[in-house]
């Protein structure tokens, strides 16, 4: 009989978040499950390590009968201390989500539910990152679920090429309404941003980060296209960001 | 006469380092200034951003003569908070750095000072993003200084296609050590990562992130190969990091 496979499994909404308990129970048939995630919500850490200040790693009780731990970092500190110092060696697969909130189009860019399976990647282990499209702390993950072992267990039969992950995006709703998934390039957009700025009660200023999510792409072959017609979206992510088409131009620049 | 452009100065060192004065000096003849940079060191914290916390921008006179800005957030807080707050537009150019310490290869995920200069290329502007190859706060920037100005001239004359930034590392040594730049793409490489584990006085362990970085390309085209060989490295950069080569084989996948 085979092995059954390691699967890492982290997040970037911290261990007690609903999300990363049903990526646990939607990986629990495919393999033996190690659970290395922030103690904290780590939202919009993006690729970020913890260089400046030491990391604490302590065993967590959260999943039954699942060998878990919890980490003061990011999530990329995540998956190296679960590498390096938990593990000594790598998983067979690496799953990171389920994100409360999209990571579709260039949110990738400021995701640690990314990051993390980037950074998986990097280490040349198959890596995926799930998102669900809607913030709530309750929102209903079924249909997540789902997807997230249908696409597990595809990525354990055929794996993925070296230097790529997978981007994973599930529209809100039912399994039965959404219409099946799409393989998608990554969509244009980015943030419209609007600083509220307030003022102390000692009248120094402060900002809040917000804004409106601005889509420029038309493309219908986008993850934000699927999602808007209820597809569940897969970008095949690498992580050589070289823009190779534009080095022939610039071989003509005087430098 | 033409208006002078203007030209968005940040790094991930933080305000005070020597990298961002150099920066700063190499930028004074080609357009009028705009500063605005962390308040404290920032590496390593990739793409960043601040959603839980509120930031501050206070006003800065680290340099003569140059409109400055502290900010308690990330390098990519730093650009948004200039575009959408203190200019209310978009600078001609933005330059991140100089960097002490390199980011060639995948330090790009990692980097602070890449991430600004990736975030002003999702927001269309043309940005570039120097590393110099020296860790030390007091390490030597003239050979940087000279190809930062360089660079920068060339892409205020050409432009940078949409969707890509630079990323420019730059060796040790004066200028007349150097052998030229060079186009290149990103390296393949990853951070052997060995974590010191310590007691703290309480008798709890806690982990410092150290490592060693480990180059698995043995290309004569990439970054590391041109930085050892004594060139400054450039690698167009982009943020569409769909692996658009693997979109055929995934759709023969059963999803």
């Amino acid at each position: 009989m085979s092995k059954r496979p390691l699967i890492l499994v982290t997040n970037d909404d911290g261990i007690s978040a609903k999300g990363i308990q049903y990526l646990v129970d939607a990986m629990k048939p495919l393999g033996d499950i190690l659970v290395v995630a922030p103690d904290k919500p780590q939202s919009g850490m993006g690729h970020a390590i913890t260089i400046h200040n030491p990391l604490r790693l302590k065993s967590s009780n959260q999943f039954e009968d699942i060998q878990a731990y919890t980490c003061s970092g990011t999530p990329v500190d995540c998956v190296k201390l679960a590498i390096y110092e938990v593990l000594k060696r790598r998983p067979t697969l690496l799953v990171s989500g389920i994100n409360h909130g999209s990571n579709a189009a260039t949110n990738i860019l400021y995701s640690g539910t990314m990051s993390a399976a980037v950074e998986g990647a990097i280490e040349n282990i198959p890596s995926i990152g799930f998102s669900l499209l809607d913030f709530h702390s309750d929102a209903d993950f079924e249909a997540s679920k789902m997807y997230a072992r249908k696409i597990a267990k595809q990525v354990l039969e055929h794996g993925i090429p070296a230097g790529t992950c997978l981007n994973v995006n599930i529209p809100k709703g039912k399994p039965e309404a959404l219409n099946g998934a799409k393989i998608c390039r990554q969509g244009k957009a980015f943030w419209e941003d609007f600083f509220d700025k307030r003022l102390d009660p000692h009248g120094n200023p402060y900002y809040w980060l917000t804004g409106d999510f601005s889509v420029t792409d038309k493309g219908e072959d986008t993850d934000m296209w699927a999602l808007e017609h209820n597809y569940v979206s897969i970008v095949p992510t690498q992580f050589d960001m070289t823009a190779h088409h534009l080095i022939g131009s610039l071989n003509e620049w005087d430098l």
